[in-house]
């Protein structure tokens, strides 16, 4: 540790967290208007604490982009990039959890001085916009108001920040660039997909087989059930076809490429190989993260509905179809979210050869 | 108090709560069958749990019910029916809590046992279907599967409770019932609905005045403003219409009546007057009841989507459908949640006559 | 609702919420040393949060404290006083819940940059004084440190402002006075003490005889209940005794008064009388942040524990002796916490004369 | 997978939770002598859901313990090992919301049929004393009533499964044997303590010169800073001296053996290296578990108290005393905790040679 002079230097709490700042930030419209709203405090500390909050997601979701930005992920850091993201989900979970205090605010509380905030909104929030495009969330997702880029009520350096971030990798991507640098899909003797495609094979004959053959069902229970084996027969084929993968990819269903996908596909089935455990972590957090921004607008959605009612998008669109909206608005990780679709029980997965389980073993415990 | 013998009998914890019945009831499918699989016992101890919070719910809102099956509600019974609806939101925040403890087991994990338990479903648990009718959910409200009545799963003396169930007032119709009741919707010179109709006209009207004779405002500002006002104007005299109401009965798009609205809208606007505040609080407890029900389904639809993917209703409907099916349903009380659509701030409130206000308080603080 | 000019200017979400100074003030020392540490913007983002959260809190306990400093509180607040309390024990509840947002960061990325702060510390949170002394802390009741007095380490300006409100009724005095005009205490033919006195040995003595009485217990067993009963006799007279309350008063052992503390009883029993409603959920609210306080130190001394070990008070204290005096602190609202030791089943419990229940109830249902 | 004909018998969700028994197990003692109390049925519910989640726990942490109950610990189990103990601080963090929802029971709805319960209590949970002896807790470290053997309360076959579950070893001494195999304390040319010792040294010497050189501080400063530095110093060495363990050992003042120690600081200082990674989470797991069931302690003992106040232990403790000590209580696994104490800066951390590095990373990335 270096020791410069200026270390030395006695620290007071209230300087080091510039509280002047911080604590003279609040300035109700409704006093200055003469008619002071005592919850009008609230409503703006509570939307102060989101931005910081929204300050520390950006600094560590960045801070995990810059290890990923890289050729090879140090394997070092691989339980830094996990514990950031944990981080950053209990961060989101106290945001969900916060919008209980606002709704300590009624109705009618809100209605003495709404009128003065015309037109701010939420939407204005240009760090939530960074934690959006850094993610991945494209502009096609997007839900538009009045057909105006969602950019537009930003100043113009704040617009040009956020175009120059839309232009370079996001998180999805540079997940996505790892993924496909799996190095176990094709070693030796070993074909991933080959493999796997055997062993759904295999499963979903022998269950057909298997049902066939009970008592334990009758006709017309035995035909319900190799129906659905069938139905689950087709997806699996298509969903491991790689022009299939494809085409979703050019319409816009998919987002992650075929290798990736494979790639993503064998972390989860054999996570509990040592070098696979933290990369399997990794995607459960990036889906963690996913689900609970989709938790955090639902639940964003309900409460705005309930103090407002239908006065909610007073030009047309109502509450309830806003809500209706957001939830069903699809992630960003959505395509590591599907990846359970493709899932076999451990009896049926294909096993690894023993030279790839001791290239996925720790050079300590191998050697 | 009385005295029996037994008052005395020497109790023990392990025999009080029967944890021999409790406590042997869980049997793995997984092990029977002979492939132990460790995640089963989470999965059986969790849905136990569900079922106990689920009758102490009933138990709590079928004494509620109770007080309320009443031509008269017993003003010391408010205070008691808030408590106990707050100990219901108390378990339902924890039910939806609970969600993260069955989240810690993975895809993978629940591939051990899922087939051993075709075709057992949540869909299958009776005390929740109690609840639903109980609170008021209609049959045309349900989600239908395979076309088949939701009660059909049940045995048939559990869907002779139901159907009986389903004659009697609901929470909803009780709740109805009372709020017709609200007996100051028009006393001695108070007609609350002329008074609150005028006040709206006013308020909205010297709002119009305000936009056109500011210079703060571009013209085309003015015009944005002007023409929101103009809906909001539409809107809340359609919603005092009372055949506008009728109708909206009539089509099922609203469920409580006309003259229930405005009870609760007059508890709404006039809630800090001592008479009205416990029936300010129980209005507001419903509706928390009934968001927390949406949340919950929405949570649980997100893990199982996590859990299986579109795995999901292999029969047809997709994950994603039902997540969006789910998030839309309409509420049970959703009409007191858009009482807040028909609020207007306080300082357009039309001021009660001092008589009324006597009435309104208590009986030491004005004789 | 006054129309001025300027309630029409345009407001940005920016500029509302003076985010140019929100998010411009965390200056990471370890940075500005040249030895950046990641987690040090977590460390300064948390507290001003923090810190956020206390002005929010004085805002509501400040207006609270308006509505009660006057000879007679308006009923018409007591909904409004309720409420704003529940706002602060929602605050409560996040502060603790935040803690676990610093727990992800470890003692090893805590090392990174510990040195840099030297000596700033929590206890240099001035707002976190102010909650403690309008709530009624007393200064008998703070641990000291190197035998300096707690407001040494503000600004002069600061420690005046402390003087000066140490000076005025707190929170718990307000209460206090409140308390004692408690108006049923004595009314007609209604003496409570006398009422409540008789209750209480009447309940005991028939305890006692039904246990002398029973079959269902051995000699031993009875005469161990018997011996319970005699120390709760004992118990109770002692503490409804003037004097010897009077007596714990000036020993600092107790800190409301007498009468104030029958006053308190009287709420607790007949809280559904509908005038005692309302002062019930007061009293609860009050002991409530009490509770949310303590765990509160208790959690964060916790997690002082986790981040530092033994390194704790390096002068001395170490860190689980810390935790053990915070745990064992005194909270404010003690005397409100322990009015349940006083109370008895509603069996036993003096029946209120018909004239005294009309006093209590709303002027409308009575009449 | 087997597939055996029983496989495919039709599982209905009622049968397979066993919920004739589950529902069935509420037997009010109020009901039944014919004074019904509402509340009880809460609290028999609560109780019976902690104890279906003790059973939970038992499940989890018996599965953990056997995976180190081997002279070597299979690498592919440290993952699923860490996701149990997750699993289980996911149960106890509801556990300890969960006292919420028995907090909306007041003292006075208690009162209504807390005399029938004697003497039953929550320390005749035979499951919660399983898992104390499973982790670790000695009998020493119990607070004993009336003199009595904490296991009296039981049926004698309880008794003699907790007996014979305290002579195996607990998941402390099983983490204990496997800290203490840990292998790289003393590999090659890298002596851990050597190494370590001389690096504190080198810190603490360098930091004192710095002080020393300083013209930011004034003389009584230095001197202050001085001293701590000086008692850092020698907590150090006492710390890291051999004899000085045994003798702590010796008194009871620590449980953890010198080895095992060293190879817990090892883990913490060098948790990057992939080999480390998931043993330095099993350790952050087993404090978190330690510290939360304290927290339940905590809050427990918090409630009993506002539900009982003084009259808590009628016997002669009181319950201020009881939450006092029940707070000040030692954890299983303080001596994990205090590993904290001991942890130095990066910058100062001793450089692993490059040969060490290779054998804690992966086989796939070194060889």
């Amino acid at each position: 540790m270096q020791h410069k002079e200026e270390a030395y230097s006695t620290i007071h709490y209230h300087s080091y967290l510039q509280l002047d700042k911080i604590l003279d930030a609040q300035a109700p419209r409704s006093e200055a208007l003469g008619n002071p709203a005592h919850d009008e405090t609230l409503f703006i500390i509570i939307h102060q604490v989101y931005e910081l909050w929204f300050k520390q997601i950006i600094h560590e979701l960045s801070s995990v982009m810059d290890m990923f930005d890289n050729d090879r992920v140090d394997e070092r850091n691989m339980g830094v990039a996990v514990a950031r993201l944990d981080r950053i989900i209990e961060i989101q979970k106290l945001l969900i959890d916060q919008i209980r205090i606002l709704e300590t605010m009624t109705p009618l509380d809100f209605l003495d001085f709404r009128s003065y905030l015309f037109p701010a909104s939420g939407f204005q929030s240009f760090q939530f916009r960074v934690v959006e495009v850094l993610l991945g969330l494209q502009n096609s997702q997007r839900l538009t108001y009045h057909n105006t880029h969602y950019a537009s009520v930003f100043a113009e350096d704040q617009q040009a920040i956020l175009k120059k971030m839309e232009e370079k990798r996001s998180m999805l991507e540079l997940a996505e660039d790892w993924l496909e640098r799996t190095p176990f899909l094709n070693t030796g003797n070993f074909n991933f997909l080959q493999e796997f495609t055997a062993a759904v094979k295999e499963m979903l004959s022998q269950e057909k087989q298997a049902i066939r053959d009970t008592t334990a069902l009758t006709e017309r229970e035995k035909e319900m059930r190799l129906k659905m084996l069938g139905d689950t027969d087709t997806y699996f084929l298509s969903v491991l076809d790689k022009s299939q993968h494809e085409k979703l990819l050019a319409e816009g269903k998919l987002r992650l490429s075929y290798k990736a996908t494979l790639g993503a596909l064998l972390i989860h089935l054999y996570r509990d190989e040592p070098i696979l455990r933290m990369p399997f972590e990794l995607l459960e957090r990036l889906v963690d993260i996913d689900e609970l921004f989709t938790a955090w607008r639902y639940r964003h959605a309900q409460m705005v509905l309930r103090m407002l009612g239908k006065k909610v998008g007073t030009g047309g669109s109502s509450g309830s179809e806003y809500l209706h909206a957001t939830a069903a608005r699809h992630g960003i990780f959505s395509d590591l979210h599907n990846i359970s679709t493709l899932l076999i029980p451990r009896s049926s997965r294909p096993e690894l050869p023993p030279e790839l389980k001791k290239q996925l073993a720790f050079h300590y415990s191998v050697k």
